[in-house]
């Protein structure tokens, strides 16, 4: 029996990576005069996944690997003007509107009446407490998370801090690797929506859930009656 | 009645404003080139409080405003090189030791078996819990919690999540602005360390603190002989 409903919010209940593949966009336009376009893309993807342990996840880690990128690809030709054009493409998206996902609102509005949603995400606390203030769905969930990672250990954390248990706990999101695998790990169960813009570092390889079984659907307005299908056949 | 204690971090726990400083200097030496070492200090001071709203507090944010700086300061001439500078000092200072305050250990162990202990610090969500992992003292805390800005909103709502009320609530930290003055507008108590390195964002006015009364000592070590003199009169 399912008592609170996580969901993951990059992606899932507003979009998100869109504005990181324009900004990939801008880069590579303002680099051709140095590399190839799609070069510059496979640099950026490489430096980003590199600095992770040092920057962590969100825009300003996103922007210093953008940085580290035009420096490296320039072959330190890079000019200061070009590095004032990444800058401004921080600043435009760390003020970008909040654009919610097609039935999000609906969605939560159903679900919130019958259980205690929780919102978890990784990242930036500064970029994604604004992006929460901006949503206006901030008061269909009881509980707000942000954390550094997310992984076995900190949705235990997480849930253990609310007295919740692993087992009464439905996480939904976008990413198999941070929303899918973990909570399978640690008991609970999860919904799948795939995004068709996906970081390819959220990726989990398909060996890695193995047997562990989850719900694919296609798209948020679908899980109320998913959910009553799946996780209330005992009680009908 | 304190039932819980709530303890700032940076440069409260353990020494944070030192890297900055130190930092602050590796660019001014790095920019002697262009501007005057002090200019260029006085400059950074100015991006780095107009970027709060764009970025948010912690070293990622600093660095792109170290950037920003180097860009202005050079009006236009700083090299790739120097920007490769500049991030490899943002990865020293991601990287750096966690350097206790003297005392702090054998303060929380003290306190710890009398009091909850609540760690609420600002910043970088990836950041602070590196240094929370690195720090050894976490195991002191029953609450751990990294908020975007610590205003006397955030605060109310840290307590309300764990069920606390602020009456019972004694915050610890160096800065007025963050850990002092927002506590005692929400009827909480608390005691002011001040550190000689406190960033001057973090002064805040003496008129703002105006009648509220709070308690300053010079080091953490005093704090549970404080508690018990000042916060157990009624009980003794």
């Amino acid at each position: 029996m399912i008592n609170v409903i996580g969901f993951d919010a990059d992606d899932t209940l507003w979009h998100n990576e869109s504005l990181y593949h324009q900004a990939k966009e801008d880069l590579s336009r303002l680099m051709s005069e140095y590399e190839e376009p799609q070069e510059v893309k496979a640099h950026l993807d490489q430096i980003e996944v590199e600095n992770i342990t040092y920057y962590g996840y969100g825009i300003k880690s996103f922007i210093l690997s953008m940085i580290e990128t035009a420096s490296q690809v320039s072959a330190g030709r890079v000019t200061a003007k070009e590095i004032n054009a990444i800058i401004d493409i921080a600043k435009r998206m760390l003020t970008a509107p909040v654009d919610l996902v097609e039935g999000v609102e609906k969605t939560l509005a159903n679900l919130s009446s019958e259980y205690d949603l929780l919102l978890i995400t990784k990242g930036d606390q500064f970029e994604q407490e604004r992006k929460i203030r901006l949503s206006g769905i901030a008061g269909y969930f009881r509980y707000l998370e942000v954390v550094g990672e997310k992984s076995a250990d900190s949705y235990r954390s997480v849930l253990s801090k609310y007295n919740l248990e692993p087992t009464s706990f439905l996480m939904v999101g976008n990413s198999l690797r941070s929303d899918i695998l973990p909570v399978l790990k640690i008991g609970g169960r999860a919904v799948y929506i795939p995004n068709e813009l996906t970081w390819f570092h959220e990726h989990a390889g398909h060996q890695e859930i193995g047997d562990l079984e989850y719900i694919e659907l296609e798209h948020i307005t679908q899980l109320p009656d998913a959910i009553a299908t799946n996780f209330f056949r005992e009680n009908l």
